[in-house]
């Protein structure tokens, strides 16, 4: 792993090695208070996340490493038209490592393509976040003490919710995992995810409209927001908006032990009387987001011994063609100029965008 | 002292040693140099104010500490409704201390019963701004020698002007104090504020429109902006505005001592021309605030050796209610959702809302 | 030199110095990782602009020094109507060195006589940008083996780029130098910077439309963008937008030994299938611009032993004067309030804006 774009880019023993190494640095904190000094992270977010920005940033101060910043494109050589590739070929050339968030899909891996430093994907568009699924993860791990065996819900959009798709695929890879998937029908998580990470490794799962009717059932529960604009209609919006929000009535109907997780900001999908209940995890999941992404520093540095880019970085097997087209519309490539047109082709032959992963479309 | 949300949360000893800590790091800066070594400040800035921010910042920065900033709403999660107390509540798990701006009142106090790290209140709309008053108070001890038998002038906008307040109560305290009120009739300062801090104590006071025919008198004169929409009349402020600019010609009806005082920004206010009189003070003041930042920063972490919440914080024996109303439209309870109403009494029975201290009124 | 304004406030051997000392930090980054511990930089960008932020900050972080940063005019107290005067002027009293970037003419002279503290002009509207020549002129150092018998061509908008203008200043004055100036007919190179550092020094240069032409016989190839409202017309547009573009097939006409550099950012005027050319080191020029930034903060904060004020910097011989006016729309003096109105007289006896030395002209 010289970069992390997707969590997927982990294998299980580096989440490991990942969950070890925080757990040391919550332990023994002054042990690491100097372990980048002189290492410079520059926090490039072509769209504002302040959490996330700050997570990253405490992270390398706390390592004794120093930070740069660009926050939110308003601020950015974007406006003048600057394209990623540049940014990130001159930004790498002056830092350590890039912690980058773009609002296109694949951003990130142009970002690869043309950086000499590791670059950490810090999420683009409704594509992947993988540092939000280590928070994820440790939060999983200290709660639970373990992945296996568990039976995890998640509610709310789990159409275009990353980080559900995102922690879906990382924990599909464990025994015992059950998942129940909670939401409005026109929400439903996307047959690709289902089928890759459920179906095929024939995980046991359950679809379900009703948060009241299962919570009780789970080791796990995952929250997540829904947009109004997102139900199908006015009145769907109407009889469903209340039975995704988590309130202290619905908690009684929880189990002892369900621990209740979001990835934050929320607005108003898990009441604020809900904060004091010991099963809410969620403040306790950003402290834990933190010593993740210092965990992650640490070892994205010290393998970063060499310095030449990462052409080949990520998917394998990619060829430049113009035969091909993304038709995503949240792809980096619809933006960025002089792309090159990346695509991969999966085992039963189709073609895909090498940047977004949408499924291309022929010319 | 855990907080500082109020000039009055220091008692006069406390502002004395805040002073002596603030002169030996003038004095000595290399003691002070790694003092905060490994701890972390966020400068959360919901509204953009460049000096102060700096002033926090390098603070910390000229004590070895580290930064990280939020500066400016439209660049903040706040855009995607995040509340203040979630906020807080994440960055207090990532840092060591807070120093807080927010356009509402009453947002710090908000702030301070979600974080488990020191809050400070860098301005809260037109509410309080206690390190400008700890910037003012320094300034005025290292050219006057101290706080007792000083005529004090106050000339501007005395209604709106939360610095003015600030140092008024600041002030009150010390034995011989008199001050002098320059306004216009329609922003002259605020019934309660002279009832509190001047009437109660039996302080000598003098109100007046004329700078000219006061300027004599005073040992200190602290320069605030008016702004020209808050006169009476189109008449009122062409007949007025220039008696209220500070010019070389003003200055020279001025004693021979009579010290300059600004919060600044300035305007118009204070000509450029009086800025190389020796009795110009607002650049030095704005050294002291440094200053004295540091010394609140260094005291505030030292202070700090548990990590509780500050549920009891600030205003004693408040209580949630729903009788009761806060109506005041800049108050940070009228936009934070999900917030508890607290209220608390003074000694006539008054009730007020615990956030922004305005008169509740009965639903 | 205590501040730098201009390239031409740096002697030859000054740049040869600041040249030695950048060599030598990237030989031996670790002497180097503590030179400026304990002093703060801060960045004044009144304009963003990301690549020359990160520059300034990435090489004061590299020094071992700390950053304070105001990015971006929307976040500042500009808009609170702070002038840049006042601005410095506290500013300076909060940190070692000040790096500034705004969109008027001659504001870094005004930010010199009100600092305490060295100023670097990082870019002031079309007038100066001395750290990017900076940059340029290590690359052509370290490319080259030295400054002398090159011929440089400048290809695309020689009329307003400001970085043009600072490089042939820098350049006249060493021996054997020519110059191929290339751009349309409307963008030529102004008649003063020809005369001045041209003509005047009997320096054999050319003009022409063509870089096709001309791209075989130069060392330098400095290439600019043009942007498309600046050409005569839509048909003028058309005919020549292609042949300013540096492409792989022009590549192929250029000399072995022919370098390209280029400003940064760029939008097409260099096609990405050049970056992989040897030849190609304009991202190469920004990690010089990162050394030579290092090297010029280090020499700034060495000289700094005073703390006197820079009345006397830059211009020498202005005069406050009503008598002239500055008509340029672009220069500080028409937005700074209370700005004293200064001149100075070339020895041809013409009056010139000590700011933004545009002529002045008589009231």
């Amino acid at each position: 792993m010289k970069n992390l774009l997707n969590i997927l880019d982990l294998s299980e023993k580096e989440i490991e090695e990942l969950i070890a190494t925080a757990e040391d640095i919550d332990a023994n904190p002054d042990k690491y208070r100097d372990a980048c000094k002189h290492k410079i992270l520059a926090t490039l977010f072509f769209e504002p996340s302040t959490r996330t920005r700050l997570s990253f940033e405490t992270a390398m101060l706390s390592l004794g490493g120093g930070v740069v910043s660009v926050a939110g494109a308003n601020t950015s050589s974007a406006a003048k038209g600057e394209s990623v590739a540049d940014t990130v070929e001159v930004v790498s050339g002056y830092v350590d490592i890039i912690a980058m968030r773009h609002p296109k899909e694949g951003a990130p891996y142009v970002a690869v393509r043309h950086s000499s430093v590791p670059v950490i994907n810090a999420g683009d568009g409704g594509h992947y976040h993988p540092t939000q699924t280590l928070a994820d993860m440790l939060t999983i791990y200290r709660e639970k003490g373990g992945f296996e065996n568990l039976k995890i819900g998640f509610c709310g959009d789990l159409k275009y919710g990353r980080t559900v798709h995102s922690l879906i695929s990382a924990m599909s890879r464990y025994k015992g995992v059950e998942f129940v998937l909670i939401s409005p029908e026109e929400l439903k998580l996307p047959s690709f995810v289902k089928r890759d990470y459920i179906e095929e490794k024939g995980i046991s799962y359950i679809e379900s409209e009703s948060l009241e009717d299962n919570i009780g059932s789970l080791d796990v529960l995952y929250m997540t927001r829904i947009q109004k604009e997102r139900f199908g209609s006015e009145e769907e919006y109407e009889r469903l908006k209340d039975s995704y929000i988590l309130t202290e009535e619905k908690m009684r109907l929880a189990g002892k032990e369900t621990i209740v997780l979001h990835p934050l900001p929320r607005v108003n999908e898990i009441s604020v009387k809900v904060d004091d209940d010991p099963r809410a995890c969620y403040f306790r999941q950003t402290v834990n987001g933190k010593l993740m992404r210092m965990a992650l520093i640490l070892k994205m540095l010290e393998k970063n011994k060499s310095s030449e880019k990462n052409d080949g970085a990520f998917q394998e097997n990619t060829f430049v063609s113009d035969k091909y087209d993304c038709t995503n519309p949240h792809c980096i490539c619809e933006c960025e100029q002089e792309l090159s047109r990346l695509f991969y082709k999966d085992k039963t032959g189709k073609v895909f965008c090498a940047y977004c992963e949408h499924e291309a479309s022929e010319k």
